[in-house]
């Protein structure tokens, strides 16, 4: 069987399989993702060993140390993704929910929110995302196609094996979630190409993949993750509130989207708070790379090119850039940015309403820092990438993410008197 | 300069002048609204001396007579079109609403409506899309960049002309409307290119255009229009409402999406519903088409193939089937329609239900006709298209769907605790 026709029997499966999901109650829902997560508890020891192979089999493939913790699962873990299922069985569903009106025409409509269908994940080495993934899809009656890296292909597959066990125990059918087995690109594109039988396609992982994603996918992608974000400290900045939120901010954890790339500074204060700075991430071997004025300032870095600025770096590396004004901040962040989280530390009000008005990016913080820009830390409970594109979601992307609309509308033998 | 430069260009002017439609006050874009629309009145002559060069070429060219009228503008359209723009100016700027709450982090989030950005609209003959698709989402504080047709091109730049002259007048960057004048299928590619310039493409026009975004648009596409709608005749059925929503849904304009291109009726009242049908539609001589058990019914028309059940015939065409059961009505919906608008008569309660429930349309009718799907009856005051996709927008597209969402967040110097 070509990959082609492979990947299309299992998403035809899951479609087939999304009607049940879709009508079924929270309640049933609900004890679903219980009986996953009782599933792997019992099967710990068959997961575990899974995990082994895989770890064995990266091991030998010289997976750097980082990566092999990634995918490491032991029975803590399995006991940490038993908890966050409790966690989304804990949280609202969506399915339903709308709101009511009436037209002098005489129609009534309600329009509620309902399941997307059929939803694709395509993703990296992580296995916890399966369970995961599958677990906000069931919860919003959506059928799901998973398709992990190779790395955890052995323990993906026994992940999938126990909740589809328990999709068969509760009643469901077993093609609600599915796992293409082939890891190669012609999977990922063959995925890519299921038009009509998968409604959505969302990349979990790294840069090169969602661009793969946006650019080759015929389905409608939502666009994750991509993180230059930026923090400026204003001529009107509390100091102390700056370095603590540039050193959480970059430091906390460098590899994730939602750290900065870039610190501006106005120049008023520059003098005062770049040596400051410098001495603040010098527990963290940060390499800083600045503009001359900062290099005038603070000695010993190395210069930013144009291609600093515009790089994600996800790495202990920060570039600065002292600024004249407020515009020019707001200029380099729109210039520069890819849209996803910017902070200003500023007391002066006027300034810190400029820059959220005027920066066209998801999450514009004030005296705060950007890694608040997170589903559990914004009160959605989880979240299942975080949106940087403009259509239909933007930010963090808990369950209304994994939903759409619907209208019923009813009358009483009303004929339609639309123009046209 | 090649066609792709000269786009660009055009996109450029646009993502540059985004700025400052998109901070603009709901007072003072309304006051845009009403100057162009007070200018289209003045400039009356220049329009309609440029329409009749298109009139002309379009004459010449032998197009079709139902289409010259859709290209041809005069005194009272010109009229009609001013209206509309006074009917978008009295609906609510939805830009800048939202919602706020807190968290136990320490940090205030809220959420608002801001301007997509840029939108890219594709269009066909009619030149009054370009006025009214410019008044959208200059509202919504988007600017446009337009590419009409070749038939209509003399008039939109005419069209285009007054509208910068008004920007100008009212304190606008004259980019905040561009419109692409070659005509050619690369200037529409050239357009379907511009990701990072364009934010959101919106096709509006028949099946192929359409089809050509979806495809090859690099850029967000809505995908709006296909509409293959049906009408399920239950044995519940009131045979009055039923005569009359079939009448309507099928004969009140064929050519639109929201009109009906299949019936369906189940067998117990087949026999009494199809010849009463046959008679209604005859005025209008609708071709009927038919299933083996229709035809045994009412004689004289031809079969009904699978083929003819996948089409949006767009035309005085009407496919029937007899059905055994509610479930049979729902699968032949849910395996041939476009996913638009259907509609139910019956007076059964729990098969209406069914009906709404399982079908995954966007717009479910009971009792009531297919061809409400619109934004004006729905109460959403005007509409861009009808968007047949799940993501962003689903069904009439309003103001709403011609914006997206922002976080503004603030704290006192909250480091972000995020796990990761």
């Amino acid at each position: 069987m070509d990959i082609i026709t492979e990947v299309r029997a299992l998403c035809e499966s899951a479609k087939a399989a999304s009607r049940s999901i879709a009508l079924a109650s929270e309640e049933k829902k609900n004890a679903l993702l219980a009986k996953i997560a009782e599933k792997l508890i019992e099967n710990e020891t068959t997961i575990i060993e899974a995990n082994d192979v895989d770890l064995a089999a990266a091991e030998e493939n010289g997976v750097a140390k980082a990566m092999l913790d990634r995918l490491m699962i032991n029975s803590d873990r399995i006991k940490g993704i038993a908890d966050s299922l409790y966690n989304v069985i804990s949280l609202e569903d969506p399915i339903g929910k709308g709101e009511e009106w009436s037209r002098p025409s005489g129609i009534t409509l309600r329009r509620i929110r309902v399941p997307l269908g059929v939803v694709g994940i395509i993703y990296e080495a992580r296995p916890n995302v399966t369970v995961d993934s599958a677990a906000l899809c069931l919860k919003t009656g959506n059928a799901v196609v998973l398709r992990g890296g190779k790395e955890a292909i052995n323990t993906n597959k026994e992940f999938v094996r126990v909740i589809k066990s328990a999709l068969e125990e509760c009643g469901f059918e077993r093609g609600a979630v599915e796992l293409i087995t082939s890891t190669s690109r012609e999977s990922a594109n063959a995925l890519m190409s299921m038009r009509g039988l998968v409604d959505v396609l969302i990349p979990r992982g790294g840069k090169g993949l969602i661009r793969a994603c946006v650019e080759n996918s015929k389905v409608p992608v939502i666009e994750t993750g991509a993180g230059n974000c930026h923090l400026y400290v204003d001529r009107a900045a509390d100091m102390t509130k700056a370095i603590n939120i540039a050193v959480n901010a970059k430091c906390s954890r460098p590899s994730v989207c939602n750290a900065i790339e870039t610190l501006l500074v106005h120049t008023d204060v520059a003098a005062e708070f770049l040596p400051m700075l410098q001495v603040a991430l010098a527990p963290y071997k940060v390499d800083l790379r600045g503009c001359e004025r900062s290099r005038a300032i603070i000695g010993g870095i190395s210069a930013a090119t144009d291609e600093d600025y515009a790089t994600e770096y996800d790495d202990y590396i920060l570039a600065l850039k002292v600024v004249d004004t407020l515009d020019e901040a707001i200029e380099h962040i729109n210039k520069y940015s890819t849209g996803h989280s910017e902070a200003i530390v500023t007391e002066d009000k006027e300034a810190a309403d400029r820059f959220q008005r005027e920066i066209d990016s998801v999450a514009l913080y004030v005296n705060a820092s950007t890694r608040f820009t997170d589903g559990g830390e914004f009160g959605f409970g989880a979240e299942i990438g975080i949106s940087t594109q403009k259509l239909h979601v933007r930010g963090p992307m808990g369950l209304f993410a994994l939903t759409t609309e619907k209208y019923l509308i009813s009358g009483s033998g009303e004929k339609g008197t639309v123009r046209g």
